[in-house]
């Protein structure tokens, strides 16, 4: 099946591109769902085209379908209650007493089934695909037992049956301390952590390994037993890292390789630079910033600087960042973050798909690569960052196929 | 026709219930597009639902459809590209250079016809009824001329015609000085602002008058001029008031017993009071304050203290507010502004619809107002307000019709 994308304008985005890698008389040919031509489409071989079938797209303009390389989309519940009585002015005792924090959140999650978590995951899903996205990754860590965590990203994978789209899972069951371990970190690790990762990697439900590395979770030197044991299963790391506070995450996840390290507002200029080095991606979340009013954004010039890949992600979750927008996400990148109209359009496509180790297969729209493409009703790919709460997708492709 | 929406909870936001005027096992009725019975579904008399169609709602909540009380949703172009230069570091007058600013909106807008720049508005008002909005407040303010003024308000005039909503029109060319009265605002009032008035109010084209009474734009006295003018037409005025500095707008609004001050980000104790006692509407507009950075958020506190009733609207214009949500304008009340839950939910309904004077025909479901409804699937009415980028609309009912 071929298949033309005709009449279109292009932001490739393609790594050796200026900028946007913009083509203004473009074409995309779709060969079995992946990429057989992206470029003028004056220099369109013949030869490649004959017998696709053309798709005008009036002129419109064509990115890469964007990618959230950053969410906890599966997980029981919502903590709307407790947004509602902060806002009353309740204090945190207050909340806890009447089941608030994120207590509540492995609660919920605990007591549903895989199937329920898939279905009650569904509809936020659905609003990242109404903007076009291709590809999602969904950690665990509101299970926080070795059942209730393979329970989640069972649910991912089901998400990936029931909608078309590529999911990436990661193994966060060091995201925060249950209750039965309260004091004992070290036992949570030896006890469901690690030998819960075991397991979960056996039965083929884990792509990578994340942690949350702060004061109030896992310390470095906790995270790098953790780190520890993925590196011997041959799984990628990556690490929520100095958000709230300077605790060596990012450190850790450069000397380490890791596929990403995210949060980053307390990250100095070292850890860019031993970021740049290891290749490791600066994941951005400007949604927990902005709901949970971080009055530190992460440095961007640094990392600017340094060299280092910026993505940018909704880290949606149910306590600090109810976000289910990369459009958004992306406006806040530039608004709350200052980062610029190319390095938003490229932190939820190119950059994203580098931080999920799957810059071969998408993230840009270069021949070879899996056609997965978003068809935008703008005048200008710069709208696309500037407009806030409005979605103009037109068409959706994923591995060729419109939907 | 009669239609009964049952199995229903309702989020009444009657002016004499309590919070939100919740009703767990609800019913509406509605009858020749106007709301006959909202209330407790076994309190329904039953000689009144005789006949009636029903509708089960699954046990969805049911709002006031939301009302947009403060647009610029009628202009000509966009404001991308100078969004993106400003990221990439150019100064005030490379963009202006560049031909940005309000300037470039105006000629935007100056070039197109009222049926093009119904057309231009037409996604943006889309995607403010997609959130299920029932009430549209669109103004003048970027033509700067009698002719393009009034353009502008055909312009709204027309996209009443062409989708199911009610539209709101302000005359606003006390908005800006055109370049061609640069230094001479007291004859752009003579010439243009107040004879343009007249002109347009005798075409039906105008529901109230506005301005913008700022350092950069009009002093109190000068928009005094322009009230004194839609004073003698019968018309209602409201003001952009207090937004960047204290400018005595909002007691010049409430001395005329203005329909709303909006922005009021400087507006002090007196300013509150004085607008509590005349029933002039605080209309806060979170997507300015996020989208320009301003630093001073409004006195919410004290509109409390006073009983000023404060509502929400998206502002959205090009250059300082490009939000099409009013979804997520409630959210930015709730983090930004550290508006309750139920004072964002009141201020999207209720007191939009105050503000618009409009408050005995909708906003609220009580009975004998138009049924202009929103059903949604959220397991609360604080979910509406929680959740970032999340469009949980089930239906959307503007005059008893369902679109
Ligand atoms: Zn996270
Ligand atoms: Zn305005």
């Amino acid at each position: 099946m071929k298949r033309l994308l005709a009449n279109a304008r292009l932001a490739t985005l393609a790594e050796g591109a200026p900028g946007l890698g913009l083509v203004e008389d473009g074409a995309v040919l779709i060969e079995d769902g992946r990429i057989a031509y992206a470029g003028a489409a004056r220099e369109l071989p013949a030869a490649l085209s004959a017998g696709a079938e053309a798709v005008d797209c009036g002129g419109r303009w064509i990115s890469p379908a964007p990618i959230d390389c950053h969410t906890h989309l599966v997980h029981g519940g919502d903590r709307a209650r407790e947004f509602e009585m902060r806002l009353e002015g309740a204090s945190y005792e207050e909340i806890a007493r009447a089941g608030g924090g994120i207590v509540s959140s492995v609660a919920a999650t605990r007591a549903l089934s895989a199937g329920e978590l898939a279905e009650a995951a569904l509809p936020r899903l659905d609003a990242l695909l109404d903007e076009g996205v291709s590809t999602v990754e969904i950690k665990s860590g509101y299970g926080l037992d070795v059942a209730s965590e393979c329970r989640m990203l069972e649910a991912a994978r089901l998400l990936a049956e029931r909608r078309p789209v590529r999911v990436c899972t990661s193994w966060l069951a060091a995201h925060a301390l249950p209750p039965e371990y309260k004091g004992r970190a070290g036992e949570y690790l030896d006890e469901v952590a690690i030998p819960g990762l075991r397991e979960a990697h056996g039965r083929g439900l884990v792509d990578a390994v994340d942690g949350f590395c702060e004061r109030i979770a896992f310390s470095a030197a906790e995270m790098e037993r953790v780190f520890e044991a993925a590196k011997a299963l041959g799984l990628p790391v990556k690490l929520h890292a100095e958000q709230l506070s300077q605790g060596g995450g990012a450190a850790l996840a450069a000397r380490f390789g890791a596929l990403s390290a995210d949060h980053l507002e307390y990250a100095t200029a070292a850890d860019a630079a031993a970021m740049a080095r290891a290749g490791t991606v600066a994941v951005l979340l400007p949604g927990a910033y902005y709901f949970i009013r971080e009055e530190k954004a992460p440095p961007v010039a640094l990392f600017r600087e340094a060299g280092t890949h910026m993505a940018l992600a909704t880290d949606c979750n149910p306590g600090t960042s109810p976000l289910t927008s990369l459009l958004l996400t992306m406006n806040m990148g530039a608004t709350l973050f200052r980062m610029t109209v190319a390095e938003c359009l490229a932190g939820v496509t190119r950059e994203a798909a580098r931080a999920l180790g799957l810059l071969a297969e998408t993230g840009t729209i270069e021949a070879g690569k899996s056609a997965d493409l978003a068809v935008w009703s703008v005048a200008s790919p710069a709208e696309l960052v500037y407009r806030i709460g409005f979605n103009p997708l037109h068409a959706r492709y994923f591995r060729g196929e419109r939907n």
